[in-house]
């Protein structure tokens, strides 16, 4: 971040008065830029004891298996943004049930949430950001071509809760050390 | 946003190829500056019977009482921004407990997510975004004088919990319509 988006001057970069971090700061028009996380939200589509993925056709990981999942829009609501995720990367229609799963990975300043979701028909197909979109038991889920650390935690976590026969919501943090990328 | 924060040039405002919503581009660049919500992360201390609340020295809302949270950093957990709030708006140390409430609030691109926690030590005292902080047992809860929705609703489902003897995790919207300010 170099110029104000607002008025086009450079910018500085200093802790502006009662706050305690760094922000980008114009000091012709008196804006403060403020950086903050992103949350990247989407579902496990459930097909009775199957769930949808999706291979990526992007990168990062491209050509590794994630859950539908990508940035959440401004004016949506967390669960319109798991839907309208799911319809971009699998064509797929889902109900969103539970939020299942909610990871900090604060090295990249992102927050990933997923729900649980019912897929409402068969009639998934690859988005433009995929290259297949697929239904896996779990016997069968690709685990060591998984593309990200909260896809697998999720997945994990997901499992162990169904055999328990009770689902809860599971908040954690991935670290750049455990991420796999 | 009129003028690109990498390079300075002025932008342009429409759908890059394989979007779907418009963008704020820069044509000189090439930089695609994405919005997005952002997160306002807090908790609900708990001493004993009461937890305790803020009442705002800052607008939106001033003189309005609130639960501590504010806006999720860059570089932090939910759980330790949740943390850090408590202790910059009123000067007290919790431990974070699960996480309790999420709500979306598309109308203002914002998500508020709401921990419980426990408040470790008596020491605690108005921070500089702060004119006071108390201790409030539900009888005592300020219902008329709550600064958000958000809160508000958090509190209605938090002693509704207690009562049930169990916590769940609680996923809503608040509108414009439903929004009191």
């Amino acid at each position: 971040m170099n110029y104000c988006s607002h008025c086009g001057a450079p910018l500085s970069f200093r802790i502006p008065p009662g706050d305690s971090l760094p922000r980008f700061i114009c000091d012709q028009c008196g804006t403060i830029h403020y950086q903050n996380p992103r949350m990247v939200i989407g579902c496990i589509p459930e097909w009775e004891d199957k769930i949808l993925l999706c291979r990526r056709a992007i990168e990062p990981r491209h050509g590794f298996w994630t859950l539908p999942a990508g940035f959440m829009e401004n004016g949506e609501t967390t669960a319109e943004a798991a839907a309208r995720e799911t319809l971009e990367e699998a064509s797929a229609r889902v109900e969103i049930g539970t939020a299942f799963s909610m990871f900090s990975l604060p090295h990249i300043n992102q927050v990933h949430l997923l729900f649980r979701a019912r897929l409402l028909d068969l009639d998934y197909a690859a988005g433009s950001e995929s290259l297949e979109v697929e239904l896996f038991r779990e016997a069968d889920i690709p685990w060591d071509t998984l593309a990200f650390s909260s896809v697998s935690n999720t997945l994990r976590h997901f499992y162990a809760d169904q055999r328990k026969g009770s689902y809860g919501f599971h908040v954690g943090e991935i670290s750049a050390a455990s991420e796999r990328i």
